[in-house]
């Protein structure tokens, strides 16, 4: 693996312009100017740890704006499912890699997903250079031979990755809710996490609906009955977290679960309710950011749910939650943690997931605080270079297979749409 | 005045690419390829109305991101007063063009403006080609000396502005609140905004604090109180309009008042409530968009506002509140009504303010709807041509005066907080 040096960029919170040197994957060094293979001039620029996107459906953006403004009920019933029954490997393929070149523009390095067709999701991440952690979704809807199905291609997923031997890309559990995974699906759940040692990939407590729901079924909250499975005492990664009691909450925390907080979806599929990231945070739970599918948001820009969730936040009346360098935080270092992944500071040691940020186009000007800059000025466009793992998959701008990528992402959205 | 054609270009509800022909400041036709002076070639682009930005301090822009995360009377008391207290006209021109510049960039081409220096604010959107609504902020707090001085700083704006006579560039009152401008200074300007048929611009029920200290002294809600002083039958640019009663609402909407929504403000400033957008609209007011200042934000691009407006409507619980083709009208039309200016649609006879978004970059691919994808996937970056009044003020994401107004804005704008 060749050497990387980055001039004369800033650091957030860093007093002056720096270098960085890469080598093997990781920052070697911090300030002196190393002869590399290869130089990037960072002047203007500033240099963050790579985002995480810690909860999203990447191949959903094949239905970007497919059924937007809808009830949600229809829009499953009457876009989403009837074209999510169509889906091939080949979709799937060509639109996680059309996902991952949004998330390589726009400076996301690491990624959680879940959805179908494992093994394709997990071979266009590493066709991509990105880091991600894959689910194949598990929806049992009580039934056991769908339950059989599911156990297998988790299982199959699971093999393809480890063969496939790529050590950015990992598997992981994905039960998709507690509404639509039955007892015995959890239970095996639980055993096969804790077996291959993988993390838990759910939504949680997304709706009131539910919250109702499960209390009127089990007699508990949602996160009552993961601990009632058992699977809170997983490494867990649970989307939304929106509709919790006090209970739930501190429950979440001595369990040290993860929660995604997706600001622009849930605003989107108006789930009539914030996540209380402060109360999670207090509680010793770790709340973290994702942008949820491209069909509920309909962007993978990191830097837009950052500043959406900073907003969120405040909107409920006290405007000093969640600060810009907070939520830099959860989308970088906290994200990566979530994941089990490296990343998230740029320090000697660490892995070289960076991002180059332009601060001296217009809207960035003048940049009083970097930090409150790259979240409430910033955007995804601003992004001039993503490294991931040392390996520099945009730079200037320029993505060496973008065309072909849009082309055949394009290719098979229509061709997914006409079919449905 | 040249004349300009774009061909091949998405209209939003347009079956096929078209061509516009514009001359003389209007579009003269739409479908046919006109020999013109000059050519932008659409391909790949769709057309929109200029975006109106109606409500905005655009100078600002100059203290983005300086003091941001802090509860609204530090902010105010610490940061943003001391800095004001030393703000100059030049600091004015320079801020004004600068804000300027972020919005041809990010697609808007008409904006309500309220601030100090008037005639610098005017001419800065004047060199700057926009349209524009100016008023000189006018608060008295009660004391009889100051009204006298903000009395003679807006005639004098009224009278520059006129003098100056371009017909894109408009007076207007700023009064800046109930709580800001006494009686007897509401008083002078149903007068005098009578008198010089001027639009009326203030800062509405944004607090819930204001509620109450209006109901405690006034004995009536701020609506209520404006009504009192006969200024409702005046033609009204109302900022954020959050905390309304039933009965509020509907009196400006038989008021007919302009209700200008500020989503990211809102929620930044954590005003903590939601402007009814439908409650409004169904009495009869006029719901528009804006960003406030880039200090309470920190952008200026009304696609982000768009898309923030339409998830805050979502949020309480109705997904289809405030659908994608809404917000488009009330960010173009309903706007450049609400201004009283031209602009707005794209049609024969109309003003020629026009921009071309490309739709054809990573993030807005696919387009299964155009309307949806401008909304939600869109962002001022992916705009490359801004058209106001018939004049080319950017195209191929170029602006000619760029380098010039981004070194004197970064330079008016550090040496002011050097000063405070």
């Amino acid at each position: 693996m060749s050497s990387l040096l980055i001039t004369d960029v800033a650091l957030v919170d860093g007093k002056e312009p720096t270098h960085i040197y890469v080598e093997d994957g990781s920052v070697q060094e911090l300030g002196r100017k190393v002869d590399a293979d290869h130089t990037i001039d960072g002047r203007g620029c500033a240099a963050l740890p790579g985002l995480v996107n810690a909860h999203t459906h990447a191949a959903m953006v094949l239905l970007r704006g497919y059924g937007d403004d809808m009830v949600l009920q229809d829009w499953l019933a009457k876009r989403i499912w009837p074209a999510e029954a169509n889906l091939t490997g080949d979709d799937i393929y060509w639109g996680t890699r059309l996902a991952c070149l949004e998330m390589v523009r726009t400076g996301t390095t690491a990624f959680a997903d879940m959805y179908f067709f494992g093994p394709r999701m997990a071979d266009a991440a590493h066709d991509a250079g990105l880091r991600a952690v894959i689910s194949e979704g598990f929806i049992d809807l009580g039934d056991e031979e769908r339950r059989e199905a599911n156990i297998m291609a988790t299982e199959a997923t699971t093999r393809h990755i480890r063969q496939m031997g790529d050590p950015r890309v990992v598997p992981s559990v994905g039960p998709h809710a507690i509404y639509t995974v039955s007892p015995a699906g959890w239970e095996w759940v639980k055993d096969y996490s804790s077996d291959e040692d993988l993390l838990v990939h759910t939504h949680l407590a997304e709706t009131e609906r539910e919250v109702i729901d499960c209390h009127s079924e089990h007699g508990t909250s949602p996160p009552g009955l993961l601990e009632r499975f058992g699977v809170l005492e997983r490494p867990m990664l649970a989307a939304h977290c929106v509709h919790l009691s006090d209970e739930d909450v501190a429950l979440m925390g001595q369990r040290g679960v993860a929660a995604v907080h997706n600001p622009v979806s849930n605003m989107k599929l108006a789930v009539a309710g914030v996540m209380p990231w402060s109360d999670l945070a207090g509680a010793g739970a770790h709340p973290v950011l994702g942008t949820d599918g491209a069909a509920s948001n309909n962007s993978l820009d990191m830097f837009e749910t950052m500043k959406s969730a900073a907003l969120l936040q405040k909107l409920g009346g006290d405007p000093t939650s969640l600060p810009a360098r907070e939520v830099l935080e959860a989308a970088t270092h906290g994200g990566a943690q979530a994941l089990g992944l490296p990343g998230g500071r740029i320090a000697q040691g660490e892995a070289a997931d960076i991002i180059l940020v332009n601060m001296e186009i217009i809207g960035m000007i003048p940049a009083h605080d970097l930090a409150s800059n790259l979240v409430y000025a910033g955007a995804g466009h601003a992004v001039t270079a993503t490294i991931c793992d040392g390996n520099v998959l945009m730079e200037g701008g320029v993505i060496p297979d973008e065309t072909e990528v849009l082309g055949r992402g394009l290719q098979v959205a229509m061709d997914l749409v006409s079919r449905g």
